[in-house]
């Protein structure tokens, strides 16, 4: 029996020595780095840190009749460092997720209830666009703008899994409207004219 | 008009100069690379090469009740070079994903039906395990043992979402029990005695 | 001297066994990868192929004022798998680079003649603008929207350094108004009204 | 001599102004990041961090007859951020690494002594097994299972590198019978026996 | 209106939560990490960490009437993690930026006056040389000794860009004859003489 | 016994769908990418392709005493695409390897035989150096001037491991002195004499 705990302990011991990077779920008050944040310590990282639920429908009380929930890193710390991540998207009827793109991740949609009509466009210019329904999968490469649009009459629920951790989103009316970018250089560098810059500042809270 | 024109020609210029590189949809007859399948003509990209369906149940009339219909490069051709693939599973009444690895990537599983228990076994020899109910989502970091089992009496269904185009699959009774590698070997490198791995390797198909 | 040939041969043995992988020159008629082209033979690789020109001025004689000259993978083999590539911008007066993204690299303006205003808008919606003069850089993170605009009277120029070989790049006007995406789908998405969009879709050339 | 002065103080600040990232010593007391440890002050990195020895014979009196003594980051801080790293393998005549998995690296293995049997098992389920001899070298793809055995009636040595400064070691004996993982999961998801499974998780330790 | 801070209120959350990683501002008295340096706050980032400028000339009264000014990430943190960055090279007439490596990056030489003969030796130990004017672009694939030499008579300018935002630089002359490298051991492993060795080493300060 | 079959149809079907991308023997005669050579195709993958040999002392009957002997992706094809590589070094008494670098990988020496004294050279100009003995490791980060030195009187062996399938190696006193590189040109950028030059020149056959 004394052979038994030998293995035991030899076992332990390399398994030990070498048990590193399997994982680094994200210590968020720890700083940042290029390749993610740093790792919470190793003794502290339990089941929870790899479990979380996107059940809960997203409030589509909004203009948009549309509602995004993702497990980004900053939510689910547990994906940080592993080159993957996803959200939950419910879109109302008559619900959008409107022209965006992901600066650092390439999109896979998953419909699970509902029709759900989307598309990008790529640096070609060329459109890629789908109606899709239930089981339904479609790809969105990284960095191109891209837009998912209820189809259907009644409320439809996509998953989109991403290729990063943090795949950063970029909505381009915000970029356009909801900021302190002078209505000159979004004029000159859009063609859109002056009114309709001014208007869509207006609602959107931009300013300049 | 004629300026309209110019800044139509020169942009598309421009453009198509510069439009590369967004996606690389795998031509499965020319050669694989370290980094991917070489890419199919872009004059030939479709958005079919983008979209894809797991919306059918697959076949779980088998012994482990469960089936898995993957969306890897091979299957779903768009994913190859954008680091990210998906897999549907179904798990019948009593149906299991036995013990596996997926050398190549980490694992994001949602549930979007019924119970499963799923868990994984760090380096450090921890477990995490946990049951899982619709909408709930679970990490499974990159070339660690993990399982899923159906916990409801009724037909449970996830799906996983990895972090490369081809995250590879190493089942492990197949490996150690459905091929030709001696007895003796499985024997001295498992500690299980020579009637558990006979008997395995008889119903697996497995010789020596 | 016999030991002098002995040195010689066996070091360039040595040379020859190991010489692979300094550089990948594109063979734009070999297949593409996700990594990027094939390579050139090594044996067929001269100096022409590392070395190129943007000494000249680009056509601004159009509506935008401005020409781009890009010396991505396509034009400049060389940079093929070294991870950088570099483009020309001449900007005339009243020219505009308009708002754009490069959906695989990061830029770094240098300027070297004249005044430009340039601007990316970050995911958490802050604009960052300024105008620069000659021997000023300025960096716009990967897959950001973002311009630039001539700020002096006359004829500037700058060199944008990217962090891939093969950048690309989507214009924005041309990925909402240049192609046949519907326009009922650009207005769900962007909030537009079907005038604008028409009108726009009316010059650059876009249907739908 | 003035201008030899001026020569060294100008190169020398040039240098000194560019010299970071030639390599980041791990500071083990600082926090672990997804790239790797954070670095040890460059004014405090010496000769000693980048030279170790496997020297020393590893204790083989244990019930496998093997030793592995590594030398990844947490011993042999100077590999950090490198890509590589090393570890000495000592098998007593009998001996026997079993079979386990890197889930971070592949295993480049260097018989330096007497005989060696090793073998991996790939996604596809074949096997790849060689008895080696010394100077022998052998490929262990990225997390794939395998494992040594002596294949001499002495003692045989090897240095197996990793492309990875952290490769982790799944020992598979460990992950199913050393924890807590219940053993009617284990039972379910391997296709073994209660007896078995209880008879392993007594000898290593293993509850539930 | 109350609808429209409704779509405000919704979107602006989702950009909140998602708002990570589009770039990493170095906190240059943070730790360093192999994958660069940690991140400045979000909230302390200004414009002016991505801007700079290098429209000064360098001093070249030296002895190699040359000099380089660096935009690395110590000197411009806004490059810190997006792979890129650039120096400004001065060489009056007669001046030299001596033989030298960049252990960690390709360069782009991009010359804006005068003229530059510059070149690389491939690890085939094949020469790429090439009088470069103004408007020319020379490679210089990673890791390969290459040189700049003005080839007019009255100074030239050249802006350098690298794959890295922290490319490194190594000089040869200092790496063999600045240092307390023993004397012995330079000439041992460059067949230089004793009598040179000894020469440089007065010459540029070394020891040994 | 017909759920047996059903079983193992069932699970040899997902993993043959799933089997790809564990390795990508290189395919010598197929294209090089950036990423290195297409894949063999895995059906003609035999054990042979991931086991060699450098069990035979290499030649050093030549002037410096010295014998290298790789196994990169050229030499041992299965290395390709796994970041790792291997080359046995032989030094007789006497024996030398020159001042050298390699542009794309990390090494890690490990000597297995005699006395080695082993040294690099930093960007900050900063010298390790050290005498290793048998089962002594050591490090050369990647692109950094090294060097191996026999410091015993008689033969020593030594194992290098790289970071990299292809490593790349330039041989300082090749790169100055064996090849048309204009000794004017050689002289301006090391500060070696025309003397010198000319008759390293002569002894390794370069021109110019």
């Amino acid at each position: 029996m004394i052979h038994i705990l030998l293995i035991v302990s030899s076992l332990f011991t390399f398994s030990a020595y070498a048990a590193v990077q399997d994982f680094c779920v994200a210590d968020l008050k720890g700083p940042d780095t290029p390749a993610g944040y740093t790792c919470k310590p190793a003794a502290k990282v339990t089941t929870a840190d790899f479990v979380s639920t996107l059940g809960a429908s997203g409030n589509t009380s909004n203009i948009i009749k549309a509602a995004v929930t993702p497990a980004f890193a900053e939510q689910f710390p547990g994906v940080n460092g592993l080159g993957i991540s996803i959200a939950r998207l419910d879109l109302a009827a008559g619900g959008v997720v409107p022209m965006h793109t992901h600066p650092g991740a390439s999109e896979l949609l998953l419909v699970t209830q509902g029709f759900i009509t989307a598309g990008f466009v790529s640096s070609a210019n060329k459109v890629y666009v789908k109606t899709l329904k239930k089981g339904d999968i479609m790809l969105f490469p990284q960095g191109l703008l891209h837009f998912q649009v209820n189809a259907g009459g009644f409320t439809s629920v996509a998953f989109a899994s991403f290729s990063s951790a943090t795949p950063g989103l970029q909505i381009l009316d915000f970029a356009l409207f909801a900021n302190d970018l002078p209505s000159k250089l979004v004029e000159a560098t859009t063609f859109l004219d002056d009114a309709t810059v001014k208007a869509l500042k207006a609602v959107l809270g931009g300013t300049g």
